[in-house]
This record gives C-alpha cells, sequence and structure tokens, in this order.
C-alpha cells in the first residue's frame, strides 16, 4: 500500500528542509502539485511588492532607477539564480520571457555557428520549436525535429544550432546535458539548453557541463509569480561573439548617451533589449530570496524521494495510471507524469478535490514534485484523493469535461 | 512676469479635470515634471497590487490563469487603451517591452513590403534606430536615416517601411500623423509610428488617420509602472497577413493543444510571444482605469494650456533658456523642452529643489506636462524654483556635476 499517513507525517519531521515551506504562502486544505507552471507566493514578496509600488514606485518616481537600484536587477537578479544553475553571477541576466529570451540566443548562435540547420527533437515544449521555426524563417536556415531517439546520431556537418529541453514538460525525460553539449561541440554545433522544467529543483552545472546558451522560466521552480521575467544565459567566452538581433537600448553600452549608433554594451548587459519589467523583476527576486541556505543536493535528494512516495502509492493504489516518466533519477527531472485516457477529466476531479496537477494534452496528467516546499503528507493526500476518484469513477461527472482555456 | 502664483491657483480651481489628480499619488511638497519618462502610481494600483499579488496569485495560483482573468489581460488592457490612440479594441495588445513589440512589426511588415530600405529619422529615440538596425542586419535590408526635414522627400521606390515617432522625445516636435501616413502609402510603404510621446496625453485617431502600424510605451503618459509592458497596434485589415518573427506559443491559434507546427492565432493575438508579464499588466490597467471619464479633448486643453503658462513664465523669467519646442500645439506633444549649456546641472539643481524634470544629453532639460494629473500651481512653483537656480547660478555647486546612470 506504499506509505502510511502517519509514515508521511514522519518524513516530513525529518526533512532537514521542512522549514523553508514556511517561506511560502501555501492555501489551506489545497494540495499544489503544480509548481513546476506556477510556483506559489513567496510570502517575503507580498511585503516587497507593497514596498516596490507604494514606496519606490510611489515615491521615488523616476528616481527609482537609480535609488532603488532599478537599473541593475536584470544583473542582479541574474547574477542570484546563478548558484542554483552553476553558472557564474556574470554568466546570467533576467528580462522579457523564455521566448524572447530564446530567439535571442538562437538568432545570435545562428549567426556565429554559420551552418543551415537548426536541430530540435520532435515534441520539445511548442514555443521552443515555433521560436526555432521563426529564427529558421528569418534567417533562411532549415528547422529539424528528430525523435527524442534520434537526436544525438542526426548531430551533422550542417547542424549549427541544437535546441533542447532539458526536462521534457510532458514526460519528465531529462538529457544528459554534458555528453549532449560534448557532442554536439565536438561536431561544430552550438547547443542552446531549455531550463524552463529544471532550474530550482533539478541538480544543474551549466560550467561543469561545458554549457554555452541557456534560456529558462521565472515562474515554474523559481517562483517568480504569474509571467515572471525569464532568465538567459551565455558563457563568458562566447559573451563578446554574440550580438542579439533584439538590438534594444538597454543592450547599448552606454543608453542615455543617446547615439544613433547601436554598441553593444560588453558582457551579459548586451542581451537586455527594452526598459526591463520592474515588477516582474523584482517578485521573481523574492521568489530567488526563498532558496537562500539550501543546497541543490538537498533539494533534490529531497525531490527523488517525493517522486519515490507517490511513484509507490500510485503503484500501489491506481495501477490503471501509467507512469510515463524514467524512475531512474538521472533520467528525469522533478515531476512525474501519468497517461490515462480521461486525462483531462481526472485532473478536473482532482481540482475539485482540491488537489491541483496538470493536464497536458492528449492524455497525460502531470504531477509538480517541488522539493522547496512540498511535503510527504501533501502527497500522501494528493494519492488518496487520486485513487477515491479512479476507485469510484467520479471523475466521469459531466462537469469534469468542460474545457477551459488554461488547465 | 506671466502668470502669477494667485492666477496659477485660480487656474487650478476653474479646472475641469482637476478632479482626476486625486486618482494618483504625488509625493508632498515634489513637483513632478517627468511623468512623461515615468508616470506616478494610480492610487488604485496599489490595492489592485495587493489584491494580485497576495489573493490572486497568493491564493489562486495557476486557476488565475482562467478564474482571475490574466489570460486575456493582453487583449483586455490593449482594448482599454484603444480609445486613447483612436482604435478599435480588437487592433491593439499589451505584451513585451516597446523595442520587442518594434521588432515584431518592423520585421513582419519589412516582409509584406518586400522592398529593400527601412527609412528613419536621424536622431530618433535611440532604440528605434537600434532595433530597425537589427531587423535590417538580420533580412538584409538597408536603414537609412535622414534629417527631419528630408524624410518626406526620401520616401522612395525602394522603401518598404518607414518608422517614426510621432512626438519626438527630446525637442517634442511632432509629425503630421495621418499626412506622412498618406504619403508612404502613396509611395507603397508601410509606417510603423512609434507613440510613447503621445498615447495618454496627445489627440491621437489611427483609425482616422488610416495608420497601419503602431507600438507605444506603457510607463510614461500611461502611468503603469516602472518597465511596464508596451503597447502594439496593427489596423483590422493588416492583422492577417503579418506573421510575428516571435512566434511564441502565447500567439499560436490553440497554445494548449501543444502542437509542433506553428499556426498563428487570427487577429491581434498573434503578436503574443511569451506567457504575458501579469504584475505589469495589471499595474498598467489601473493606469489605464485612471482615464476613465476625462476626453482626449479635454486632455489636450490642458496640456496646451499648461505648456503656455510654463512657456510664458519661463521667457518672463528664465531668458537665459532656450525653448527648442515648437510653439504651435499642432507641430508638439506635451512636454516642453529648453537647451542650456549646463542643462545637466541644472536638472540636478532643480531635483534638489524638490523638481523632476528630465536631462537629455547633451544640453537639454525636458520638462513633462501631463495633463491629467499636472496642476498649474506645479508649473509655476517649477519656473520659480527654476528662476532662482539661474539667477542665483546655485547649480555651479560642483554636487550637481556628478553623474548618475539615469537622470
Amino acid at each position: 500500500m506504499g506509505l502510511s499517513l502517519a509514515e508521511a507525517r514522519a518524513a516530513d519531521a525529518a526533512d532537514p528542509i521542512r522549514p523553508w515551506r514556511e517561506r511560502f504562502h501555501l492555501p489551506e486544505g489545497l494540495v499544489y502539485l503544480d509548481g513546476n507552471s506556477l510556483g506559489p507566493m513567496p510570502r517575503a514578496a507580498a511585503a516587497r511588492q507593497r514596498e516596490l509600488v507604494e514606496r519606490e514606485w510611489g515615491e521615488a518616481l523616476i528616481r527609482g532607477w537609480n535609488a532603488c537600484g532599478w537599473i541593475d536587477a536584470p544583473q542582479r537578479v541574474g547574477a542570484k539564480l546563478a548558484p542554483l544553475i552553476g553558472a557564474r553571477p556574470e554568466e546570467t541576466l533576467v528580462a522579457d520571457s523564455t521566448s524572447v529570451n530564446l530567439f535571442k540566443l538562437l538568432a545570435a548562435g545562428a549567426r556565429l555557428a554559420g551552418r543551415r540547420v537548426i536541430l530540435t527533437e520532435a515534441g520539445n515544449f511548442p514555443t521552443d520549436q515555433h521560436i526555432a521555426e521563426g529564427v529558421a524563417d528569418l534567417l533562411g536556415l532549415r528547422l529539424e525535429r528528430a525523435p527524442r531517439g534520434e537526436v544525438e546520431a542526426r548531430i551533422g556537418a550542417d547542424t549549427g544550432l541544437l535546441l533542447l529541453t532539458h526536462v521534457h514538460y510532458k514526460s519528465g525525460e531529462r538529457w544528459d546535458m554534458a555528453a549532449v553539449t560534448a557532442r554536439a561541440k565536438a561536431a561544430g554545433a552550438l547547443t542552446v539548453w531549455d531550463l524552463s522544467h529544471s532550474a530550482g529543483a533539478v541538480p544543474l552545472d551549466l560550467n561543469g557541463a561545458g554549457v554555452e546558451l541557456a534560456v529558462g522560466c521565472g515562474y515554474k521552480y523559481l517562483n517568480g509569480g504569474p509571467g515572471a521575467p525569464a532568465f538567459l544565459f551565455v558563457a563568458e567566452a562566447l559573451q563578446e561573439r554574440l550580438v542579439s538581433p533584439l538590438r534594444g537600448w538597454m543592450g547599448h553600452a552606454e543608453p542615455f548617451a543617446f547615439a544613433d549608433d547601436y554598441v553593444p554594451a560588453s558582457g551579459i548587459g548586451r542581451f537586455l533589449a527594452g526598459t526591463p519589467p520592474i515588477l516582474g523583476l523584482a517578485a521573481l527576486e523574492s521568489g530567488l530570496d526563498a532558496f537562500e541556505g539550501v543546497s541543490l543536493e538537498r533539494l533534490w535528494a529531497k525531490s527523488i524521494a517525493l517522486f519515490d512516495v507517490l511513484h509507490g502509492l500510485v503503484e500501489a493504489r491506481c495501477p490503471e495510471l501509467a507512469c510515463i516518466s524514467p524512475r531512474d533519477p538521472d533520467r528525469r527531472g522533478s515531476h512525474i507524469s501519468f497517461a490515462h485516457p480521461h486525462a483531462f477529466e481526472i485532473c478536473q476531479a482532482l481540482i475539485a478535490a482540491n488537489v491541483i496537477g496538470d493536464f497536458r494534452a492528449p492524455d497525460v496528467i502531470r504531477f509538480g514534485l517541488t522539493p522547496l516546499y512540498l511535503g510527504f503528507e501533501d502527497v500522501w493526500r494528493a494519492v488518496d484523493r487520486l485513487a477515491e476518484i479512479l476507485d469510484t469513477q467520479s471523475w466521469r461527472d459531466p462537469r469534469f469535461a468542460v474545457r477551459g482555456k488554461v488547465t
């Protein structure tokens, strides 16, 4: 029958990072297994947003750019992220969306690579594929999609860029970042990693893995709030060789000289485009501050334990669900996914029972196992309600078949 | 001597839109003539941000996308902007920065135009020039810059796009939008208007002027907060003929079908890229709500009156300042600029005296005359302090020569 409720509670009591849960507001009675889609509000974010809006914007007005450190926020928040991804502080920047940052790195990287093909995985997260298709279209390149198992073999003499998502948004499968990057590098290709489903939960060592370019999302495991700005990473050695296709004034060497000609800033700052989104940056900064004092190793160990507990309980109590995520921790991220022909209705029934997971078309139920604040009792309760929904087939209630726009 | 303080107060008392001032938080004792750089906080924004962060993000979590209307925010906020720019609600969208939106429209427009040249004004706001240069570079086009007086004559058979800022950020000079758009159209060129220094203060009738493409800033006269998302406008007739170069998932016809292939949404939604910045969108929505009940005509009449008062007072009391903005209301925007060899130091001395204007390199002092909340007494006090600074030459104090990063 898997872990008992008492055992789950004991595991929480023994969890060395349990105190970090207090840094988040988690609604009473809700089991939130969707922090890999939108992380919960860090308690500090509430006070920080009030301060930013009411005191900084309200009182400092335009002076806030200097007096309140707004102008440095993209680099400062980037530097706070750096230890979570194994980067140097001067290699990361926070601004714009994941899609826009991906465009910057793909277009700049394609120019540098000087080859005809951008290669990605079929079934990669759609925005990655769409943005790459747009870059290929603009630059007269070709986007090639290969099934997961054939990607590495397809890296060839005409491959300029390889674009992969480190942890697959649906299955949770994880690439061997160091091995794939090295293989691409050996073939003369640059790899762009999308870390959206990794950063903040999965161990990352970009410098150690020889990564050159990466982007990732701010509102999932990093808990930056709805539509939080995204990050980008450019290895130091590459920074001066890349020019952003989005030559906004904030990436200029001297934005306030108001010169006609574009001269990119030296360093990571050249990947800024327009004026940075200060409200979103401040919320993400609160999210990153909530990681203070916890190591990536601790987070990952907890994630593995949460996965094993949930997997064991589902195996024991919900045999009709087929796990599509790898069991081996080295081959997966921090979420677990199950296939079921009625995944949509089951997800809706779970939400009605105060357990929030994600449906991913056409037939996947996805649970985010966010180690920073999730407990073993949460997981136990989620499976308990899931088992009841399956056992009683309460998901057949017609109201659970109504499709919304975002699930 | 220009208007007296008593006359200024009487003008405020008689001002029909004086009550709108109460919708904003203006720090006690400060004269803020920089609302064209960063608008002040609408009082409603404070409560709305608390609600968004603490109740919506905090309690609704991922459900907020539907339950709290986040998913529709780019279109909903765009629709609220529409009456201020003379557009139809379904022609405007709010997301990303002005720079990024400009890139979308220039790259998509250049493709449609199919000609070799993007023409702009030398001395146009830098990000406009830089972004256009980036588009030209990516697509193998040429960016041409012409002096203001020669722009119209330079529109030729190879001009695909004309990019102009409606109101010049420095001088305040304003183009005749309808005439220039018509001239470009007659020559087979598309015009992209940057409305950053117009929207929210200057009368705009995009549909009436036959405008096809436009972008603009959310944090100036629209009072959307630091780094607020920007807007874009695409005339209905053109929407289905343009494809954004930034093919993000949120611009897909069915974002939650998670398809590999990109199919642009029909309508303005196709110009979305990544996940929209909800915190910034909500603040801008508060800014737009503050315009409710006031007409563009009222705003512009007030702007003209503020301009005339400030201009008259400076002429009478600060003869060493040379006004570089046109006096004719039909030829200018809602700010007034003066040249002085020590503009920087004078601006700094003004800030120390609690009057905030803007310095623009190399020698310009710029005052934003934001009609929605600024009063005649504000203007009187500003010139009074300015005259004292000039008369006593107190700007020569060495501490006013120290350069910061943002002024």
